[in-house]
């Protein structure tokens, strides 16, 4: 058994296999492939740039391409969808959970999903539409439709008997439901309950009714926080009517959280939906230039506040010299306000009832970090440039920016928010221009003030 | 059961039960917590500032503190702690899971430590001293002891029996482990299989022997990687002679994921471990200065090569005014790859075999980048300030430095791995002093060689 340790993929694996591919070792490689598990050769191939991605895939049996699409990032699969034919996806999506199968049609190209679709047989095609008919990202769309259900009315010695002539439950459950004769949910049993009760209980008296069922509408990013806040394994899906449509499960949450947590740091950088490490060079381009376009736009809005101040710049080359340090000062507090905030508001934890606390608070760090940096500031260009002047004016334009960066760090992202704008996308660019601007106007309108 | 939608906690919930509290409902207050779950009274407590923190704790039942313990997150747990006598403390860590008994008792201050763990008593001294043996965020660190064993040559109706017997199973067993008589694993039965074998059916025959054990070493990061990678619910922990020692939950392990995720994203900003969103004033402050003082460093560095260039600025102010354009934009597109390789460094997706292939990538990526943002900041310096010589320096300077922003990027944190620095925490900083200096260098220079 203690080997088994080493059967955990290392980076060791990878860089084995690579070696290997480019040697021309297929056989060797294939052989490898085989005899992985689906979740680790998903992992060597978003490890893996674009050329030896499409050679691994080559390389892995036919019949396991399914799952391995299933734990696929939604990019890495995309870039190895493009490249298979329609029929070799219908046969690869055969068998695959719902929510995968409606999530590898939704990223095909239209004319393929239709080629797809029509080579799918009826029973799949069928459970794709309906899987389909409910909007990307809600609770519906991540939804099984492979739920046990059992009656209130039996006793415990039915349904075991029931589950040993089924001989097999689905993965990961963990709960039967309790429906009525409407197929209205009404209570679930834990299989832990199941098995340590006596075998004459009747269920009615062993179901827990107070589960909150999740509605088929919500955002998936919704039920991921209250599979997060009630360490749920699985839970009910109804639509409006309380009928049972499926059920959702921790291992497609735990995907939601950690892309719902890596999204605010991705788009922060400006990198949104680049979640393919190796993405082509030109579709990587594409996707950042939008975001160093707007900061174009913003450096230049900065460069047009200073030319505001020529004439000082132009007489005093001293203030050309010193002109950064405030902006970027500012910069970064007000961007640690901004990822505190954003991060919380991810969490839910701010509302209404406490914005004026953390408004508060945060202009109060501001206070503090612009006295502490002013001082300091004015001690090294006093010593430095040894004009006290000058060393009074940018202490008044740290104090200032700094006051500012708290105030922008909490207001900009709420306001975003207000206006359904994403806070981690947009915050960012919007909160620099603030701290740059009046960074700029603080110190050279102080300057050209008080020196000219 | 519709209805039910209402019962998750919304943030109106949060803002009326604020509104209460300062109204002085104290009794309506108390209810209102009384009847939710601890859930949703630690997400109040996270939502709530300092102040209406501690009036919320103080309203609740102290017989639900543990469980409430257990829910927070380390921070905001810290803050209620440290306002705790030592006997309340004791009081609320009874019954609690033996991870969580630990990660209170390692979170107190030295003298409050001794007093708790004296005041346990004698089975929870016992538990809490066997989890404190594993070092902080390994795997044996965060697992439960609460396993239920069974012997590999009795038959299903047996181990029914020895359930129904027991009459319940620790929360979240999907599993029971199956150990020899030395109390070394070899293997596991799900609940699931239990319920649809036959009776008479020997354990040996149903049990995997495939499991992959987390060894007790392992570091938490690494074994909540192995949870989402084989969408595990639960797993055993053994030590190196593989005897079954605990397990851990995948509840356990979505925490962590989500703080792992975070981890890169507030690093980033300078906000280590700033968990909680309603932090006392002074202790963030105090945390957030040492990123403030490190940037305040190369803000200075940067003025510092700004310096150099005193006769040319002197000559020129256009020059100070465009001057802050290409570092900026160096800053932006050297961060983009950043965070791209610190999430893949995050993921593991980044080994020996692939790093010239990513650095290939961001370097061309890095080509185009410069090539396309230096033919616009061209075109637009070339009109607005009529100057094609000057055009043609920050065209030039721009190039430069997106090839620097596009090497850096890939390079600096994977140098700062090699030296065991996390490259999320000082990656940005060093990355954006680089893109700074070759901005400044690559614009000023020329511009002095050129112009003078």
């Amino acid at each position: 058994m203690p080997e088994a340790y080493e059967q955990s993929l290392s980076s060791q694996t990878l860089h084995e296999l690579t070696a290997s591919l480019n040697r021309g070792m297929f056989v060797h490689v294939r052989n490898a492939l085989h005899n992985m598990p689906a979740c680790d050769v998903a992992f060597i191939l978003e490890s893996s740039p674009v050329k030896s991605r499409m050679a691994f895939w080559q390389l892995v049996d036919s019949e396991f391409h399914g799952e391995i699409l299933e734990e696929l990032s939604d990019d890495v699969r995309n870039s190895i969808l493009r490249q298979m034919m329609p029929e070799a996806v219908a046969e690869a999506t055969e068998g695959m959970d719902t929510d995968d199968l409606a999530d590898v049609l939704r990223s095909l190209p239209e004319q393929l999903y239709q080629d797809v679709l029509n080579s799918l047989d009826a029973q799949d095609r069928h459970r794709a539409e309906a899987a389909l008919a409910y909007e990307e990202d809600t609770a519906g769309s991540v939804m099984n439709t492979d739920t046990v259900t059992i009656r209130p009315d039996v006793t415990v010695e039915v349904v075991l008997r029931y589950l040993r002539r089924r001989g097999e439950v689905p993965e990961n459950t963990d709960s039967l439901y309790v429906v009525d004769k409407d197929d209205c949910l009404i209570g679930d049993v834990s299989l832990a309950g199941l098995i340590t009760s006596q075998p004459e209980t009747v269920i009615e008296q062993l179901m827990n009714t107070d589960l909150v069922p999740i509605p088929a509408t919500m955002p998936e990013t919704e039920a991921a926080q209250m599979f997060e806040r009630h360490n749920w394994i699985s839970a009910p899906v109804v639509n409006e009517q309380n009928h049972l449509l499926g059920r959702i499960t921790i291992d497609d949450m735990v995907d939601i959280i950690r892309e719902d947590a890596e999204h605010s740091m991705m788009s922060m950088a400006g990198l949104d939906d680049e979640e393919d490490t190796f993405a082509p060079v030109v579709e990587s381009t594409q996707k950042r230039s939008i975001w160093l376009g707007v900061n174009l736009l913003t450096a230049l809005l900065a460069a047009t506040v200073s030319n505001f101040f020529e004439d000082v710049l132009s007489q005093l080359a001293v203030l050309a010299i010193l002109n950064t340090i405030v902006p970027s000062m500012g910069g970064v507090a007000g961007n640690q306000t901004l990822t505190l905030v954003i991060r919380a508001l991810a969490l839910g934890h701010i509302s209404e009832s406490n914005t004026r606390s953390l408004l508060i608070k945060e202009l109060t760090i501001g206070l503090l970090n612009g006295l502490i940096w002013a001082v300091l500031i004015a001690g090294i260009v006093g010593i430095w440039k040894q004009d006290f002047t000058l060393a009074w004016i940018i202490a008044f334009a740290m104090l200032m920016n700094m006051i500012a960066a708290g105030i922008s760090g909490v207001t900009i992202p709420l306001i975003l928010k207000k206006f359904k704008i994403d806070p981690a996308l947009a915050g960012s660019v919007i909160l620099t221009t603030v701290t740059d601007i009046v960074g700029i106007f603080a110190f050279l309108g102080t300057a050209s003030w008080l020196l000219m």
